[in-house]
Formats: C-alpha cells, sequence, structure tokens
C-alpha cells in the first residue's frame, strides 16, 4: 500500500501503528523518527520499526505517508517544521486526540503538494512508550478522520484503508464535531477522573476498591499529553461540563424519585454501550 | 465457629458471604432468608446456603449470627422487625454500605441480648443476583467494622474473626468515619460516572473507547441499591462534593501550569493506589 510510512513518534500509539503496518505488509519500509536514541531503540527492539532515526529531515526523506503520532502540541510543531523545509507531494496524517486545532493549522500551513488527513485512533491505555506498543491495540476500536472543504478525496481514501487494514472501523466526520464526541467520552471523563483521585483525602485512597480503581484508572495516564489535549479541546470540554453541572445538580437534590430516575438512566444508557 | 448463620437478603453480597462461610467452614448451619423462592433457589444451586425461607422468623431461628446483606433501607427494616420479634442472644451484623444510619438505628432498637456489630466489605461488582456470587470475593478485600461506645467487644471480635476467615483485612472505625470515606471512594464516583453517563449525548456514546467504559462500569450498578446509599450518606457525599467542585475549578481553569500540576498530582495519587 505505501513505500516509506514514517512515523514521527515512537510512543504507545505510534509503536502500534508500525507493528500493526509490519504485520499486515502494509508498506516496504516503516521509519520512526523520535527525540531520544533510548525510544528509537525500544522501538526496534519492540519490532515496531524497520530504522530509525532522531533526524526530522532524513526520517521523511522519500516517505509517502507520513504519521505524526505525537502530543498535540508536538503535531503542531512537527507540522510547521515538515512545512518549511519538505517538498516532495506525500499524505500527511496524524493521531493526535483533538483535531480543529491541527486540522486549520495544517490547512493553512502545509503546501498544495502536502495532502493532511486528521485522524484520531480512539485507542489507547494509560500505559505509555514503545515497549507497550501492540499490533492488534486497534483491533475493532474506532478511528475518527476528518473531513473539511479542503481535504483531497483520494488522500482520506487511503488514510481509511491503512486504517482499516490494521483492524480499525473509521468514522469520518467534522473537526468540530470530533471535538465535541471526544470532550463528552474522553475529554471530561478524564478531568473528572482526576479530580476524584486529587479531592479525595491520603487516608481515604487507602480504602479504594475497584470501583474507585476502575473509574480512575486513566489519572494515570501521561500529564504532559492531557494537559495538551485540555487545553487545545478547551471549548468543547466546557460546553460538556456544563451539561455534566446541569446533571449532576438532578442527582444530588433531595428527591429520592428524581434520583431513582437519573441512577436508572444512567444503567439503561451504560448497559447500552457493552 | 458458629453453630447457625443467618444471612438475609442473598444476592451478590449475601451469596458470596455464604459460599465463603461454607467453604471455610466457619458454620454447621447457612439458613438464607430471601423475599423470593426464585432467589433461594438460585442460592441453594449455587451452594451460598445450606437451606433457605421466606420467612424472617423460621430463618433467624437458633442462629447465632444473623447477617443482613440487603440494601440499606431494608436493612432497616429488617432491623426493626428483629427487634420486635426476636429473643434469643446472638450476634447481628451486616454488609450495608453506609453506617451512621444503620448503626444508630440498631442501637436503639435492639434488645441488649442482641448485639449489633455494623460491617461494610468493600467488595463487589456491578452485577447482581446470588448466580454471581462467589466465595474468593472478600480476598485481599477491606472490610470495615465499626465501633461506638455501645459496640459490645467479644461481638466485634468475633465479627472480625469471621471477616478475616473469608480472606478480608479489617479495619475498626466510628460509623461516622466510615461514611466520610466511602463518600469519597465510593459514593461520589458512583454519582460522577452516572453523570458522565447522563450528561453525554447518546450519539457520542457510540464512540465510547476502553477509557470512558471503565470510568462508567459502577453505573450499571443497581439503581434501587444506589439510591438507599445516597440518601443515607447526603451529608458525607454532599462535603466531598464540595472538594471535589474545589478541585475541579482549578482543572478546569485557563492556567497550563497549574493544569498540569493537577494532572501530575492526580497520576501520583493515582499510581500509588496500585
Amino acid at each position: 500500500m505505501f513505500k516509506k510510512v514514517t512515523i514521527i513518534g515512537v510512543g504507545l500509539i505510534g509503536g502500534s501503528i508500525g507493528m500493526a503496518l509490519k504485520r499486515e505488509e502494509l508498506a516496504k519500509l516503516v521509519c520512526g523518527v523520535g527525540r531520544r536514541r533510548s525510544s528509537i531503540n525500544k522501538a526496534l527492539r519492540a519490532g515496531a520499526i524497520d530504522t530509525g532515526t532522531l533526524r526530522l529531515e532524513t526520517g521523511i526523506k522519500g516517505a509517502d505517508l507520513i504519521i505524526i503520532a505525537t502530543p498535540v502540541s508536538t503535531i503542531k510543531q512537527y507540522l510547521l517544521k515538515i512545512a518549511r523545509t519538505h517538498e516532495t507531494p506525500c499524505i500527511i496524517t496524524d493521531a493526535g486526540s483533538t483535531k480543529k486545532d491541527i486540522v486549520s493549522l495544517a490547512q493553512n500551513a502545509l503546501p498544495a503538494g502536502l495532502k493532511f488527513v486528521g485522524a484520531h485512533p480512539l485507542a489507547g491505555s494509560e500505559k505509555r512508550g514503545p515497549e507497550h506498543s501492540c499490533a492488534g491495540l486497534f483491533k475493532n476500536s474506532i478511528t475518527i478522520l476528518t473531513k473539511t472543504s479542503k481535504t483531497d478525496a483520494s488522500s482520506l481514501k487511503k488514510v481509511r484503508r491503512m486504517w482499516e487494514a490494521v483492524g480499525a472501523k473509521c468514522r469520518i466526520m467534522a473537526p468540530a464535531e470530533h471535538d465535541k464526541i471526544v470532550a463528552a467520552i474522553s475529554h471530561l471523563p478524564h478531568i473528572v477522573a482526576c479530580t476524584l483521585v486529587n479531592s479525595a483525602e491520603g487516608a481515604s485512597l487507602g480504602f479504594a476498591a475497584g470501583g474507585f480503581k476502575d473509574t480512575t484508572r486513566i489519572a494515570s495516564s501521561d500529564p504532559a499529553m492531557w494537559r495538551d489535549i485540555i487545553l487545545t479541546n478547551r471549548k468543547s470540554i466546557l460546553s460538556a461540563l456544563k451539561k455534566f453541572e446541569r446533571s449532576l445538580r438532578k442527582m444530588t437534590a433531595p428527591d429520592s424519585d428524581r434520583l431513582l430516575a437519573e441512577l436508572k438512566k444512567a444503567k439503561r444508557k451504560r448497559d447500552e454501550i457493552n
């Protein structure tokens, strides 16, 4: 499907994409670009990439697909660097958790030959680093791809086929719609999980059982990555937060019938997800 | 350890206690009292009880230990019934998720020969019913036992030995302290999980991945049971909610450094739980 795929950022997501591409034989060469030699070495040992480099220019030379799998703010920095230095036509995609910011920057900054398709695989873990990569990470997961009036149709198709080949189902939507959805099902839950941990006293945490552990598991995720996500999707998160607070007031009002109705509604909606 | 243990309420918790008592041979006879013949039959089939009845008086006759393992409001009803009709001295304990309400009612209502020890096993699941019972449910879990100036020391010791024999570690504290702890690590997280589900639009829920599923798993729990819990521990929950809201404001302020500090604090505290 591709001659050379370059993955910038060989952490959990980048490493897993590399492994999956290699397992499905979707690229003749998978090249990793990292900022630390140790990450590149780990990714090489894990079999996530065929070759690796710390130099962006070397890494993306000759690539027909560039995948930027770094935290959101770094994705933007890489897009700007690539826009300044890279001329060979190719497809660029990403794996960032917010899309409006990134897609709009890509559309403004990249020259015509560099076709950007925003992507967000809804898969991951609270673990990080290429040593936790796994080729099956995207199996039965959803990857959201963004489409705007400026999206190149054939590039979108290729990126879609790539994600489907590694096991993901693709949904295509506008960047703003993506950001609204993930604010409700990922970003706000993350904030809430962290807040539950932070607001509980240390002495109480010693009594944490299965329920608390599950509810707050994601609070163990990488802080810097999440700061970026929260800051770049602030508007959608605040709007999801408003709905959350309205709903919270219904559950904490001294009204037994209303409380039961809310608990029943939550059970019904949650059971449907399984 | 006991001649006859009667478990009132043969759901997940009651059934699991029965199984564990039988496995550890802590009682010559384990009798279940239920409100539906079908639950009794399920508990018998699961091997959770030796004998079962729908009649409270028959069930508790000759018991040296009575364990009330029903939702909180029903525990109170059973305590009042037992106080009115039962005269043979015995130990009574429970498995209710709140303690102040229950312990204070028991101390006021029960005659001198009936010694009450409040208990709350911090174990469970979003599943319900004796068919999900398991003798190992309490292994490595914590059971909180309550102690007040009116608690009978030798009864507390016996109940403690029973819980330790089925694999739980016991912590002894005042009912109010218990209620404060579980408000922070169980009741508020439950409310928050339900609120995350209720405030998310149906269309967004289709994109729920591992993080959302974990964070909201407990929203699938029994609504009526949780209404009771929330209503009987309202004061402690509202106080935990205040701390939650203060902490939430720190995380949603437009301050990158503060946000990062909060995310790091949450990760550090959460990592310590594992």
